[in-house]
C-alpha cells in the first residue's frame, strides 16, 4: 500500500483525520496571495491571584490585518494555536517567581498584572517563505507591579525574577530536543 | 519606607502574599543539604483527538530521587510548575502539525500519542550553583504513530512537522525577549 492507494472520492474528501484539507488549501492559497495576512500576534493576558498562583486568559490576538478575538477564551485541551502556551508560561513563571522573591525579601505585593505578545509570521510554519522562521520572532512582556516597597525596589524583584527564570532561560536560549519515533510495523493485509 | 520597614512580627509571619516561605527556605535548605535531590523531570503526555485537536495529561513526575504524582492532574490556572506548559504546548504542536501534513499528504492517522520530558534541576532557578542553568538541560519527545501508510512515510510526516514546528523553533532557538516592567509610583503615605 501506498499513500496514493485511496480512491478518488477518499482525496477528495474534505475532512481528513478531522482535518478541514480544504480550509486548509484555501488558507494556503489566500496567504499566498496576501503575504502581510500571515503575520499574527498572539498573547496571554496573566494576573497574579496569590502565592504563586496566577491567571492566564487568551482571547484577543492580531491577526490577517486586524484585531481579532478567539471564540471562546482558552481551555487546556481545546483546539488553538499550541504557541500561545509558551506565552502563558512565561507569564506564569515570571509571576510566580516574583511572588517567592518578593516574600523572600519581606515585600508584599498587592497587584501584579501582565501581559505577554509573541510575534510571528505564518509564512514559516505554512512553508511559504524559507527566510522566515517558525517560532516567534520577537515577544515582549509588560508587568505592572504594586507593593509596600519603593519603585526602585519592585523593579529589583522583577529583575531578579527574569534573571532565575526556567520559562525565560527556554526561550531565550537554545535547549536540545530529541524526537524519538515508534511506527508499529501493522502487516499490510492488517491495515484499515 | 524600606523593605526592612516591616515590624519582627510580620517578617516572621511565614506566609506572605500567599507564599509559605517557611516551606520555600525549607526546601531551600534540604535542597543544599542533598543537591541531587533537586534533579526533576517533568512529563506531558499527550494524545491525538481528531484534526489540531489534542490532550496533554500532566499527572507524573520524578523528582526529590523518586516517581512522584501531583496531588491532581492538570487545570488551566491551577497552581503548578509553568515549565511543564512548554512540554504541553511541544507535544500539542508537533501532534496538529502531523495531523495536517498528513491530511495534506493523504495519510489517515489512526493514533497518534506522545510523551515529552524535560529533564530540569532545580539547583538553577534556586540560585544554588552558578553551573547550573534555570531551564531544561534536554527535552525529549517519544511519539508513536499508526495509520494506513508504510512505516517510512509515516516517520517522514513526523520528520516535516518536526521541521515546520513553531514550538520547536522556539524551544531549539533563540527569541528575542523584552521585559518592561511599570511600577506606579505611589505616594508614600497612600501605601498600605
Amino acid at each position: 500500500m501506498t499513500t496514493t492507494d485511496t480512491t478518488a472520492a477518499e482525496t477528495n474528501d474534505p475532512i481528513r483525520n478531522g482535518v478541514d484539507t480544504a480550509a486548509l488549501f484555501a488558507t494556503l492559497d489566500a496567504v499566498r496571495q496576501a503575504p502581510a495576512a500571515a503575520k499574527f500576534q498572539f498573547r496571554a493576558h496573566n494576573q497574579w491571584v496569590s502565592g504563586t498562583h496566577n491567571r492566564t486568559t487568551i482571547a484577543d490576538y492580531f491577526g490577517v490585518g486586524e484585531e481579532r478575538s478567539h471564540e471562546r477564551t482558552f481551555v487546556f485541551d481545546a483546539d488553538h494555536p499550541p504557541t500561545e502556551f509558551v506565552l502563558h508560561a512565561l507569564a506564569s513563571c515570571l509571576t510566580a517567581g516574583l511572588a517567592n522573591i518578593a516574600a523572600a525579601r519581606r515585600v508584599t505585593l498587592t497587584e501584579v498584572r501582565s501581559t505577554v505578545t509573541g510575534d510571528i509570521d505564518l509564512n514559516g510554519i505554512l512553508g511559504l517563505s524559507p527566510d522566515v522562521r517558525n517560532g516567534y520572532q520577537q515577544i515582549t512582556v509588560r508587568f505592572t507591579i504594586k507593593g509596600d516597597a519603593p519603585v526602585e525596589t519592585l523593579r529589583e524583584l522583577m529583575e531578579q525574577s527574569r534573571v532565575r527564570s526556567a520559562v525565560y532561560d527556554v526561550i531565550t536560549n537554545q535547549v536540545p530536543v530529541t524526537l524519538e519515533v515508534n511506527v508499529p510495523d501493522i502487516p499490510e493485509g492488517a491495515r484499515s
